[in-house]
């Protein structure tokens, strides 16, 4: 696999970027093969500036839902790029698109748009602490809700102040909740969660309904408020809110990666006990009343309430789970799959237990050498623009991956990879 | 004025927006005249839902550098568009950027790109921190860096641990910025600095050369970073960093608005001093490394560095300025305008001292009836499509606007207004 053009673009980025790269779609964890840089993208694929097509089981970490550069969509916000889009001001869109986001979501009665998806989730800490102006937020230990000083998961130039009256439960855990409720006392000003586990690295896990039922019960009780952040899942597992099939409605929850199919715009949206507080606090950004992007989310909501996409892409992940199965088997590879099928994390463990980081990173390493953008420790994203051939295609990669693999002993492991996870 | 369609989209936004509307392009604190809703931009026009047009000096509050939907800016966007926007890694237009601002910004070896304005400033205080591992940062008092939990200047639904460590100086004051330094003691950090003083509602100053340089000395004599706060002000006062003219290089400085033309990006720069910090810190957004308003930055900064917008906009900016001051002295109305001329505050004060909040929201209520898009207490912005006429046509609205003031003793300014400035 050629990599030239891929390492002189590394070089150029190390002098006028610190690392050259930063943040989550920095390859330096991953294996060195792996492209930094993309040029060109459609569908389910992408190119590399060496010529090398993938097929992109990453979908950008999320916000591809519908394919890149998806014909409907992209029109979308490039007819309302040519009549206005940011301005003094914002445009009919804004309430289109709020009204459109209250009729496809159940608990949502209003929306708040903003950027990224570390925006909305702030903006949900902030409407908790407002309503009833109590303090402690109950956060998932580990669990991931953004980059700001409050949140970031790797605490450099923070301080320790910035994670002031925040109590971490266990995720899934009712009695670790409830003694978290219990520690915040009358301070108790919501709980955080993610619809389902979904830290890298760690296996992915489904809520266990009593777990979500008891949060939203112990908000009730105790006054606060109750967060669903679904930012990565949101309309990958529902069309509607992710715990809207556990029968549990949040008060808030967080949005952004697919609302537009990639195009720059994330919310908050929140049922009626949360507008005032909502309400309150002052939350802006010069790019968040921009009209294209909501032009683009407005046909990425009609699609998603109007395609099979979501039926369409569990398929294809039951699809490539059933046959990564396969073919784990007849190599005698112990593979570990789990999350939705369609938010697929695929590592490999040991046979004694453990994962097994080599086979990991060897078997990604292989696919992206066979043509599929693998990731060796983050959930992937299947996506609409993929077909069974696709699946397939990337089933005849691992295959051939599962056959050529290196001598695992002596592989080595990206070591910054090795060295971040040897917790895990 | 007919406000038909913009009072019935409110109408509708109320119900499914909390207020309405949020943030600084909320018009709650402005004469109710204003519209919120825009149905059309182009070059220096918007035009409302009811059909009015308006010369906009608002400029999207500060993004509208070039002229709204810029033929070629925007031409960059969606060809760009059209091959690889946001996907799995970043595109060449990364690194191209990047070297762009190194190349345009003297202080600048590095870029780190974002989406907000506030991603830009958050980035800054964490790099700061991360520095020499010191927490203390100062910041000028009341000073705006945006509206994240440690800065939003409504400070509710944050807690106080939220502003830790953090020193707040009297901008201007070397006195006063010498004493937090000492305050500081071993744990300084950082200062940050706006280039000029561009708070809301007071009156705009331009930075003491004297105060600029003790920032800089002080930063070097204890080893601290100093941040020139560039996100409202950049490249509207020099194709350079704001205080480059000043002789004064910061370590950093954080970007938005004007450096794609509105569309959505923003970053930070910094020196090669601050680059293994700024590489410590782990910050990233789902939409930060997408090509599309890469390349529209990459077009502007080309502009920026191959036209003569800075004299032109600057030119505009003293005729207006000159022909304001004429119709004010004509109808005997105490004119006060601060701030470089191509970034305008423009207000009233009463003749026996004290700003005349009565007279400065009436003449923007008429100035808006008029035809111009005028803020009573936020500076505005000159755009490079404004010509000569205009500022003339902004002249006649202003001269017309001084011949029909209602009646100031009974005017009612907006009352969340009045009492927001009360203290002011």
């Amino acid at each position: 696999m050629d990599t030239t053009q891929n390492e002189q673009l590394r070089a150029r980025a190390q002098r006028v970027v610190p690392n050259g790269m930063y943040g989550h779609q920095a390859t330096s964890l991953l294996p060195s093969v792996t492209p930094q840089f993309f040029s060109r993208a459609k569908g389910a694929y992408l190119w590399d500036y060496d010529g090398n097509r993938f097929i992109d089981l990453m979908s950008a970490y999320g916000p591809n839902l519908f394919g890149y550069c998806h014909d409907e969509i992209d029109a979308a916000y490039i007819e309302q790029l040519k009549i206005i889009d940011g301005a003094t001001g914002p445009s009919a869109q804004f309430v289109e698109l709020a009204e459109s986001f209250v009729e496809t979501v159940t608990h949502a009665d209003w929306a708040m748009f903003c950027k990224n998806g570390t925006d909305a989730t702030t903006m949900a800490l902030m409407t908790c602490r407002a309503f009833r102006g109590k303090r402690k937020i109950l956060i998932a230990d580990g669990a991931y809700h953004g980059a700001a000083p409050w949140c970031t998961p790797i605490p450099v130039g923070v301080v320790d102040e910035d994670r002031a009256h925040f109590i971490y439960y266990q995720y899934n855990n009712v009695a670790s909740l409830e003694a978290a409720v219990a520690e915040a006392g009358d301070d108790f000003a919501g709980i955080f969660a993610t619809p389902h586990k979904h830290e890298v690295v760690y296996d992915q896990e489904a809520p266990d309904p009593a777990y979500a039922k008891a949060a939203r019960a112990l908000c009730d009780k105790h006054d606060g408020l109750l967060v669903v952040d679904d930012v990565r899942a949101g309309f990958r597992v529902d069309r509607d809110c992710s715990w809207h099939g556990l029968g549990v409605e949040p008060d808030l929850s967080s949005w952004g990666k697919a609302i537009a199919n990639g195009h720059p715009i994330s919310c908050m949206l929140g049922s009626n006990r949360a507008k005032e507080a909502a309400g309150s606090i002052f939350v802006t950004g010069s790019y968040w009343f921009a009209a294209a992007a909501m032009a683009a989310s407005l046909k990425t909501l009609e699609i998603i309430r109007g395609s099979d996409y979501l039926e369409r892409t569990a398929a294809m992940g039951d699809r490539l789970r059933h046959g990564l199965a396969k073919v784990a088997h007849e190599a005698s590879l112990p593979i570990s799959q789990t999350g939705p099928s369609q938010m697929p994390l695929i590592m490999f463990n040991k046979n004694e237990g453990g994962r097994d980081l080599a086979l990991t990173f060897a078997f990604a390493e292989g696919m992206v050498k066979n043509g599929v953008h693998f990731h060796p420790f983050h959930n992937m994203f299947v996506n609409a623009a993929m077909t069974d051939g696709d699946i397939d295609d990337i089933l005849t990669a691992a295959r051939a991956t599962a056959k050529s693999l290196p001598n695992l002993a002596t592989y080595e492991v990206n070591p910054i990879a090795q060295m971040a996870f040897a917790g895990a």
